[in-house]
């Protein structure tokens, strides 16, 4: 890498975590510049404006996403051991989240009315993975893990209110256990998805989502997560 | 009600629709005068500081939701009706807030790292709501309505998902049908937590989520929300 690269990455690095404290429209370049004992000429120099800024932090936390929370996932059998690992392993990013908030949570109300770049990029990014969920969620339809007439959205829209409810009671409330009431919680979720003659799928889903198959050995090639 | 109060109301609506649209930290004495065609020193007379005016909004926010939602339900009889009642009013009333925003979630990301005051206020009012929620459960466990092994706290916590995920697809996203997966989820729920050996409070939970509830006609004294 060449030190303007190196400086760029360095700043990005910063941007991500003054974002994910104050939010990406609590992030300027001269909060960045004092932060990084630059000018703020200097900091433009690496990004065209403000907006481009909040973009590449944005594009850098979805690449953090995909490498803590989509790959690893992947790597599990198709059907219901994936999605268990999906949630898994989003439920454990989200309680690393805690100390600094999660930036697709906090984006969600910080650009739920306010349109633009950010707004399409972050809805983007976000889209992309419930759209991973939706098609593990079909994937185990179809492989006879989940009752055929499971909705995918619906259930997606489920799970994403149980991580927001995490993201709610552990944040801002300070409530202790919310991690365990978000595995109960998927838990249940998936025993009234189950079809009621698989005994295999019942054993599945009966266990403690996952942690356990993270490890596992499955590699398979990663696609994209869009 | 003297001019002086009729001004401070009418500033503490306009307040609020800013703090609806913009959050708690968007309102600003300046912003307020000028849609309220006064002077700053003149929306000033009426509240002591910024932080008096962002506390005196959310009081007036947690007023309509009492009334909104907290009252009506309590005139339904006690444990499941209720409990229905409860989020049919609450999801009516996030519905509407489509338009605007929720404070009560807006907030939790504004102020979920934010430590003083607002953020003191806004958790007391959070915690009232759910607290109200815990009762009602624990009292459709006590009638026999939800199974004697219910966890108040986990029931809860999943339906305070259930409304976060209503008002993220719908405000943020934009995908229609939230409404119908939030009600959908909640009678999912409550099947769940129903004793089995009862087809009265299957029948109840069967039903559409309570509006035709609503306008029952057991009116009991209702108490505060806290």
């Amino acid at each position: 890498m060449r030190k303007g690269e190196l400086t760029r990455a360095a700043i990005l690095d910063v941007a991500l975590d003054l974002a994910s404290r104050d939010g990406l429209e609590g992030l300027t370049i001269g909060l960045l510049a004092d932060k990084m004992c630059m000018s703020k000429s200097g900091v433009f120099a690496h990004f065209g404006s403000r907006e481009d800024l909040q973009i590449e932090v944005l594009k850098l936390y979805h690449h953090q996403f995909e490498q803590e929370v989509f790959y690893p996932s992947m790597r599990e059998v198709r059907g219901l051991p994936r999605l268990q690992a999906m949630f898994a392993h989003w439920v454990r990013r989200v309680t690393v989240e805690i100390a600094s908030g999660c930036i697709y949570i906090s984006g969600a109300v910080e650009y739920d009315d306010r349109p633009g770049a950010i707004r399409e990029a972050l809805i983007d990014m976000v889209l992309a993975w419930q759209n991973a969920l939706l098609r593990c969620v079909e994937q185990a339809r179809e492989l006879g893990h989940l009752r055929s007439d499971t909705d995918p959205m619906q259930l997606v829209f489920e799970m994403y209110g149980l991580v927001l409810a995490l993201h709610h009671d552990a944040r801002f409330i300070k409530r202790p256990g919310a991690v365990d009431r978000a595995q109960i919680g998927f838990e249940r979720l998936l025993q009234s998805y189950l079809p009621s003659d698989s005994s295999t799928s019942a054993e599945i889903a009966e266990s403690r989502p996952a942690l356990h198959l993270l490890h596992s050995a499955a590699n398979k090639a990663a696609p994209s997560i869009k």
